[in-house]
């Protein structure tokens, strides 16, 4: 729950901003989720979550995907949450995961990586990735000329 | 509703990524988000937000608080929706909001420039942007160390 910006260390000791962005998409999944029985039992949710995405990112070692984790994306009222990261492009969130998603959030990182306008496609995303979406964030500097 | 990516011109067209982010904090308002009606009459509840910010941020035009529009942040199941960005931080998105929510996403912007740790204080937030939170998405070169 994000509430008292309590982050990992491993993300919040590093408000640099230095070093280049990482090139391709970066699926960031939240790895203290609960399941829907809401349970603090671990591994949670959120973790197994993870595995899975990461065991999908193996499979297609060329197409570089990454898997990370956080420990909250804020997304706690629509339970497992993940989020796709490409520099330069628009953020995407999604909810309503469940731990078996990771070949799903992979699928729709891939979508996302050959995309020529920096958008994830509508077409051929995975269904959990349309009817998950929470929320997509524009990158500032697409904003410098907007009015 | 974001379905097929169609974007405002002045935010698709420009993919290069190129030219600096601007500094301090923008707010970023969905301008197509409609009232809890779901009228499509004009203007939006969404366009009637971001004129309110714009005048918030007016009001301590020392604090320089941008206030940009889009036209979907893909949050439309929490109605009226808004972003928080700031260059090299956690980017924060809220729903739930009113047209008469300006003065405190200015209030959270202001918030989130002066932090030093890059995170909105929970502490202080507005009400509206404590219930509201969607989701809050890591910048990617904090990632780039993270397991």
């Amino acid at each position: 729950m994000e509430r008292d910006g309590n982050l990992p260390a491993e993300t919040a000791d590093d408000m640099s901003g230095q070093g280049a962005a990482p090139a391709g998409v970066t699926v960031v999944v939240c790895a203290t989720c609960r399941d829907e029985s809401g349970s603090d039992a671990h591994p949670r949710a959120g973790l197994l979550l993870a595995e899975d995405a990461r065991r999908a990112a193996a499979r297609d070692p060329q197409a570089e995907i990454r898997v990370r984790t956080v420990e909250c994306l804020g997304n706690c009222k629509r339970r497992l949450s993940a989020a796709l990261l490409r520099d330069g492009c628009w953020s995407y969130v999604f909810g309503d995961l469940t731990p078996e998603s990771g070949e799903d959030l992979v699928a729709g990182a891939k979508l996302f990586a050959a995309s020529q306008d920096g958008l994830i496609p509508w077409r051929g995303r995975p269904d959990s990735l349309k009817r998950g979406l929470v929320a997509r964030i524009p990158p500032l500097d697409l904003l410098k000329d907007v009015p």
